[in-house]
C-alpha cells in the first residue's frame, strides 16, 4: 500500500489520506491508460496464481473477519456471503483468469470516417480514469471489481464493508503482486485502508476531482445513500421492480414455465419478476393456471379482485404492492386491458430495470419492446437473464438504470469512454 | 404554450409553473420516443416554411428585444449576436431543413449478438428524454437546440437569455406550428415563459426528476454556474485551453500555416489554440519563424526566455499564462524538451478540449494521439476544426469535455442513450 497514505492514516488524518489515494489513483490511471493488453492480462493471471498459492493465508484472514461478524450477531445469510473456503478462493482466481481472456476494450476504433477535406476522424475507446467502488462485506467483489477496472485500463479505489476488511486486504496483496510482476503501478488497485465511515463521504465527494464515477454494489440503503450524496456520476440501480406481462397471444405452457423461473429461480436477485400482469382478454384461461403454478411453487400471491377470484389462496394487493421490490417469494398480480394498459402500468411502476412480454404474436411483442422504456426489455424469456454474464459480456460490475453512459449490465465496455482522433495533412479551416 | 403553465405563472407561482413544464416535457418525451422519422422531419420542414413566412413578425419581435438591450447599454458584439435580419432568419430556416435531412438516430441497432441458448440481444438507440438548454441571448439557438432535440426524439426545455425573449417566442410559435401540423405534442419544445431568474435554479435541480441532462451554451460564467449548481448531468466545456505542439519532425511551412489558422482564424471560439509548444531540439530553426508569423499577423506573444530571445517583440509569460483561455489575439509560447515534455505540459494545463501535434514523423504523432487524454486530439490540422459541423455530424448542440456519455462535439447521436432488447423463445435461466 501507498506509503504516504499509510503515514497520513497513522497520523489519523483521514481526509488527507483519502486525497492522497485519489492522487495516487489518478497517477496510476495515467500509466494504465497506455498499458498494453499483455501487461494487464499478465497481472491478472499472476494474481490468480498468487491467490491459489496463498489460499490458506486468505482463509485465515477471512476467519478473523467471520469471528468478528459472528460476535456482532450478523445473520446467517450475511455470514455466508462473507465466508471464503478453498472452493470460493478457486472461484475468485478463475474469475480473474476469465477477465484476462476477455478482449481489451481500450484502443478499439468505435467509428471512423473521412471528411471531404481529407481529415480522417476516429472515435477511439479510452478508459474512464478512476472508478470508486463501494460495496458490502463480500470479499469476492474486491477481486472482481479490481480486475474489471484494471482490464479496462482504469484505476480502482475500493471500499468494502468493514466486516470483510482482512479478507479484502489478503486478496489485495495477491493483486498487488500481479501488478508488480507485470510492471504496472501498484496503486492501480487501492483499498481504502481504514474502516472509518467518513472515508465513504470523501469518496462520494470525488476526492478533489480524482474519482470519475462511483459504482455502489449492495442493498437499497447503500445505493440510496450513494445516489443522494454523490457529487460525481453513479452507475447503479436502486431496485429492480421487474414485470412479466402475459399477453392474450401467449403460449400458456411457455408462460407458466418462464414466469415461475422469473419469480422463483432466485428471489433475491435484482432481475427477479416482482409483478405479473395478465391480459384481460385472456385472463379466464390464463390467470388461473398462472396463479396456481406460483402458489403451488410456494409463492405468496397478492392480487387484484380477478386474481383473488381465480384462486382462493391469493390475498388482496394494495396500491403499495405495485412498485414493491419484494426480493422474496411474493408476487403482485394484476389484470390489465391488453398491451397498452400493460405498457402504461409498467411506465408508472417499473424501476426501468427489466420488463418482459410473453406472447407468440410478434407484432405485439415488437410494440412492447419499442414502447417500454427500461434498460432491458425482453420477449419470451425469464427476467432473471438480466445479468452481464448471461448477456455474454464476460463479467459485470453491476447493473445500471440511469439513462446516461451506462444502462443495463455494466461490463468492460461501459467502463470506457472515447476520444476523437483527427489525422490531417496540413488542413486549415477556411 | 401549455395552459396550466400559463395559469400558474399568472398566479406568480414560478416553482409550480416550472414543475408543470417538467411534467409536460416528460409526457411529450414519451410520445416523441415513439414518433416516426417522417413526423419529426415534417415538423421541422413545416417550421422552416413558417419561419420564412413570418420573417417580418420575427424581425419585429427582435426589434423590441434589441431596443431593450440597447437601452440597457449592451455592447456591440452582444447586440450583433442578438440581432436578426432576413438573411439570418433564412439561415435559421435552412438549418432546420438540414437537421431534417440528417439520419434519425432513434431505433438504430448499435450492436447485436446471439447467445448459445438462442437469446438474441440487441443494443438499440433510444432518446435520452428531456433536455434542458440554458443559453445566452442568441435567438438562433432556440431553433437549433429545439430542432436537434426533436430530431433525436427528446423533449426540450429552453431557457434563453432574457434579452432575446420576444425573438425566441416568435421562433417558438413557428416551431409549435410545425409540431401541430405533424401531430406531435407541442410541449416537445417549450420555452421557459418567464424571465424570472429563479427559473434557472429550478431547472438545475432537475424539475423533480423531469430533466435528464442540462446543456449550457454560453460564456464561462454561465457554464461555471451550471456545473456548480446542477443536480443533473451536464454536457459542457468550461473552457478550451487548446495546445498546438510543433515537433522536431514538423514541416515548418505547414506548421506556420496551421498555427496561424489555429490561433487567429477566429480568436473567440473554444477550439482556438491558446498555447504553442515548440520542440527544444528544433527551436533554433522553428521558433523564430513561428513566433514571427504570429507577431506579423497581429498576435501578442507571451513567451518563456527562448521565445523572448527569438523575437524582441515577444513579452514574458508568467505561470498564469499556461492554462489561460485568452479568446483573443494573444498566445502563450513555451519551448519543451521533446514530445514527452509536451504531453506532460498538456496533461497539466489543457482543459482536455482539443490538442494538436504537428510533425511528419508518424511514430511521434501516434504517441501523441495515444497519450494525450483530451476529447479531441489532432495531427497536422488546425485546432479550429473542433466543431460538430466540421466533423460531419451535421450539427452540434455544444462541445463536451466531461468523460461520461458525451465527449467532443455533442450531435444527434450523443443526445441518445440505448436499451437492451432481448428476444427469446421460452428460455429460462438454469
Amino acid at each position: 500500500m501507498n506509503a504516504i497514505v499509510q503515514k497520513l492514516l497513522h497520523d489519523s488524518n483521514v481526509e488527507a489520506a483519502m486525497l492522497a489515494m485519489g492522487k495516487a489513483g489518478r497517477d496510476a490511471a495515467r500509466l494504465l491508460a497506455a498499458a498494453p493488453r499483455d501487461a494487464k492480462d499478465a497481472a491478472l493471471k499472476t494474481a490468480a496464481a498468487e491467490l491459489r498459492r496463498h489460499t490458506p493465508v486468505i482463509i485465515e484472514a477471512n476467519k478473523r473477519d467471520l469471528a468478528t461478524a459472528e460476535d456482532a450477531g450478523k445473520p446467517g445469510a450475511y455470514l455466508d456471503r462473507l465466508m471464503l473456503d478453498p472452493d470460493r478462493v478457486e472461484g475468485i482466481a478463475s474469475s480473474l483468469e476469465s477477465i484476462a481472456e476477455l478482449p481489451d476494450p481500450v484502443g478499439e476504433v468505435i467509428a471512423e470516417w473521412d471528411r471531404p477535406n481529407g481529415l480522417r476522424i476516429s472515435r477511439v475507446r479510452v478508459p474512464i480514469g478512476v472508478i470508486g467502488i463501494i460495496y458490502e462485506s463480500r470479499p469476492n467483489v474486491t477481486a472482481d471489481a479490481g480486475a474489471l477496472c484494471l482490464k479496462s485500463g482504469n484505476a480502482a479505489i475500493l471500499r468494502g464493508g468493514s466486516d470483510s476488511h482482512h479478507s479484502s486486504m489478503a486478496i489485495l496483496t495477491c493483486l498487488a503482486h500481479g501488478l508488480r510482476e507485470a510492471e504496472l503501478p501498484e496503486d492501480a488497485i487501492q483499498i481504502v485502508p481504514t474502516i472509518d465511515r467518513e472515508a465513504v463521504g470523501y469518496m462520494l465527494r470525488g476526492l478533489d476531482g480524482a474519482i470519475d464515477v462511483i459504482v455502489p454494489r449492495g442493498g437499497k440503503s447503500l445505493v440510496a445513500r450513494v445516489q443522494e450524496e454523490a457529487r460525481v456520476p453513479v452507475f447503479a440501480h436502486l431496485e429492480g421492480v421487474c414485470h412479466t406481462y402475459v399477453d392474450r397471444g401467449a403460449d400458456i405452457d411457455k408462460a407458466i414455465e418462464i414466469l415461475v423461473n422469473a419469480k422463483l429461480r432466485r428471489t433475491g436477485v435484482c432481475g427477479a419478476t416482482e409483478t405479473l400482469l395478465v391480459d384481460k382478454n385472456a385472463h379466464e384461461d390464463y390467470l388461473t393456471p398462472l396463479v396456481k403454478a406460483l402458489l403451488d411453487a410456494g409463492c405468496e400471491v397478492r392480487g387484484d379482485s380477478p386474481t383473488q377470484a381465480a384462486d382462493p389462496r391469493a390475498v388482496p394487493a394494495t396500491e403499495n404492492d405495485w412498485g414493491t421490490e419484494y426480493l422474496d417469494a411474493i408476487i403482485a398480480v394484476k389484470v390489465v386491458d391488453g398491451i397498452d394498459e400493460a405498457i402504461a402500468h409498467i411506465g408508472q411502476y417499473s424501476s426501468q430495470h427489466t420488463d418482459c412480454i410473453i406472447t407468440e404474436c410478434l407484432g405485439t411483442a415488437e410494440r412492447f419492446l419499442a414502447r417500454v422504456d427500461s434498460a432491458i426489455v425482453m420477449h419470451n424469456a425469464s427476467t432473471q437473464f438480466a445479468d452481464g454474464g448471461e448477456f455474454g459480456m464476460g463479467a459485470e460490475i453491476g447493473i445500471a438504470t440511469g439513462r446516461l453512459h451506462a444502462r443495463g449490465p455494466v461490463g468492460l465496455e461501459q467502463l470506457t469512454t472515447f476520444k476523437y482522433v483527427v489525422r490531417g495533412d496540413g488542413q486549415i479551416r477556411p
